[in-house]
């Protein structure tokens, strides 16, 4: 079993560099906090014998030697990069739990087959650069290197100028590429920033999948009049429209599939927000995830219903599809091998979706990939209150640790 | 009758200075725009002979003077400040037609038993400052001269120093106080910003009185949450209850008075407003004007038991009062003096309430005061599309010139 009080001891050393009070973890890619936190990861890796490398964009790995070279590695790990005053065990917790499996793995001298990599992602959250998962990306070569020098952080610094610098300091071995003949299985442990666990009184989800996601980008306009010289049946008000379908959303959602289905209005402007002027315009962006296309398909078909009739009463309203992700059904071997450990091990664990994307999402499309979440407290997460009780991370990383060894000895 | 030539070419002069294309009139008090724009007017008035004063806050008056000395003055003007990209009819309609009334006047030999005054008022928008109407509430001694060294513009220069570059450059008179006696009606004439006149086909309006106000700011807190990974059925969203709120407003309002009651969302913030984050906190604000006040309470008390439902599910919601003014009524006597002018001149008129406030409504608090509306088309205001088609600008201007060689001759 993982040695607690020693993953407890990474988690207060981790924070140290970037923690405010009250304000939680603001830890951008590249940034000094970052450095100081992946120097102490190195460090640790090092002690166990891990032979470490940078790529391109800045992903760390520490590589564990099995004895068998030529079978494909098995891989665990997450990023380390927070949003701004985020918590401390987003992604944080998938790195050090596979920091302590490779540990325990050392210090109980098990047989190791395969190759056991640790995999420290850049820029997952996208916080500096306003693009996410570009460590994964990177690594299945869906990201274009040459879009470094173009890409610039919150300060004005290019990608490429932060990486390099980061490489500077870290001192380590660089790698064109680390999946080059791919891997064989990644499994990433990730609390699971929502309340389903809690509400359903589990410790463990496995993982099945990643709900796929579309942005809709809502845009109506009205006709910006005084507030107080026209009368309520001569306006029209973009805003009052605006509210009928976001106040509806939840329940078109819900008559599709009230488990599977989410969609969230969290960015909405008013233009011109004048106190006294009823609005021109207003537009938002609907965040749509679900497990099944079809279910964002018909809520597609009657949202446009809804514009649709907004343009006959002479508004001008239209959707926009800004991103588009698809789901992702992660292997069903894969996924039958953690129930089979999660049986054995008497885990209280459920099978779920993950409607939050992971860079394990975007790295099986190279080779395996499966999830275990822990729970949040309160479902809550990018954020100082960001936390996930003792024993659930305790039980989630020891499930870590005897699923990799059934797989790198497989 | 008024010569709408001249007039014509006045309105031309004056957007002159401050015109860009296609974004209508930008004038702010005090600026270089608005000083061009006053000494044209000054320029104009000295023509006709009146003489000019300038009081400490930057309000304008030309006099003309009358025959009995001993009786109050009657007062006809407006306000030539704009909001940013506003029209080139509001305000400036006002001063303009107490302009063309004066050189009328002035050929046509009117005898004239009483003072009339033009005035010029400064700030009546509040875009450069934040503060709206003080020019007139300088005139009624409800506006503290100790403050202007306290209030700053966008451009962070103190109202103080704008207003004394202006005095130094105009070189007119001083004047401490401009009606210490009082004066004996105002007459503002002014483009109603509203379309009731235009959707009941009237040319003129006579305004018996101004809406009171009230802003309620409403805000909502919910709990922020990972769009992704939580359910609808456990979600705290704010935006969803406050879009409940603002869709059912304009019902609410039309309940309890279809006409003389207005309430308006102009104003909303999402926190943190973004696009995958549940948000934590809604706030808006709700502008609600009524000539009564017990349409206000009513709609207030509706509001309140919204909020309380909102907290016995356990979000913190509450309603902060920001702002009020009374409604204002005008005096009966000076409506029907209006009313009899008009239907004598066989003019097409209704009497309506504004919506709007005006400095009119702030100096009869001294004086008795009435006001004179002329369509807006499409109801547009403060835009560049803000316009008033040339037979109603006609229309009003001689209206408004009957009006005032009744109550002048009084």
């Amino acid at each position: 079993m993982i040695n607690y009080k020693r993953l407890e001891k990474d988690f207060i050393n981790l924070s140290k560099f970037s923690k405010t009070k009250k304000c939680g973890i603001t830890r951008y890619s590249y940034t000094c906090e970052d450095l100081m936190a992946k120097q102490y990861l190195i460090d640790e890796m090092k002690k166990i014998g891990l032979s470490i490398e940078i790529d391109n964009v800045g992903n760390i790995r520490g590589r564990m030697e099995g004895i068998e070279k030529n079978l494909l590695p098995i891989i665990s790990g997450s990023h380390i990069d927070s949003v701004r005053n985020g918590g401390q065990y987003d992604g944080v917790l998938g790195v050090l739990g596979a920091l302590e499996v490779a540990r325990t793995i050392k210090e109980n001298n098990i047989k190791q087959k395969r190759n056991f990599d640790i995999l420290i992602f850049s820029e997952e959250e996208g916080s500096n650069f306003g693009l996410n998962l570009i460590g994964s990306k990177n690594i299945i070569k869906r990201f274009k290197n040459k879009e470094l020098k173009t890409i610039f952080s919150e300060n004005a610094k290019s990608m490429y100028e932060m990486i390099k610098y980061s490489e500077e300091k870290l001192k380590i071995e660089h790698s064109s590429e680390f999946y080059k003949a791919g891997f064989d299985t990644m499994v990433e442990l990730h609390i699971e920033q929502g309340n389903f666990l809690e509400k359903n009184d589990k410790q463990i989800g496995i993982v099945e999948g990643i709900f796929g996601l579309r942005w809709f980008k809502v845009t109506i306009e009205g006709e910006a009049n005084h507030a107080g010289a026209t009368p309520m049946k001569f306006r029209k008000d973009p805003l009052v429209e605006a509210s009928k379908i976001i106040y509806e959303i939840p329940n078109i959602v819900c008559d599709i599939d009230k488990i599977n289905f989410v969609a969230t209005v969290g960015q909405l402007s008013v233009i011109p927000n004048n106190i006294n002027v009823i609005p021109d315009k207003v537009d938002f962006i609907i965040d749509v995830r679900s497990i099944d296309i079809k279910n964002i398909d018909t809520f597609y078909r009657e949202l446009l219903l809804k514009i649709d009739k907004l343009n006959d009463r002479r508004y001008k309203a239209k959707v926009e599809e800004l991103t588009r992700t698809d789901a992702k059904l992660f292997n069903k071997e894969v996924i039958d091998l953690l129930s089979k450990v999660a049986k054995t091990e008497k885990i209280n664990y459920l099978k779920m979706y993950s409607g939050a994307n992971h860079d394990t999402s975007v790295m099986s499309e190279i080779g395996k990939g499966i999830m275990i979440f822990v729970p949040s407290i309160n479902g809550r997460s990018h954020c100082p209150e960001e936390e996930t009780k003792k024993s659930d991370v305790e039980a989630g990383v020891n499930f870590l640790y005897k699923t990799l060894i059934t797989l790198i000895n497989k």
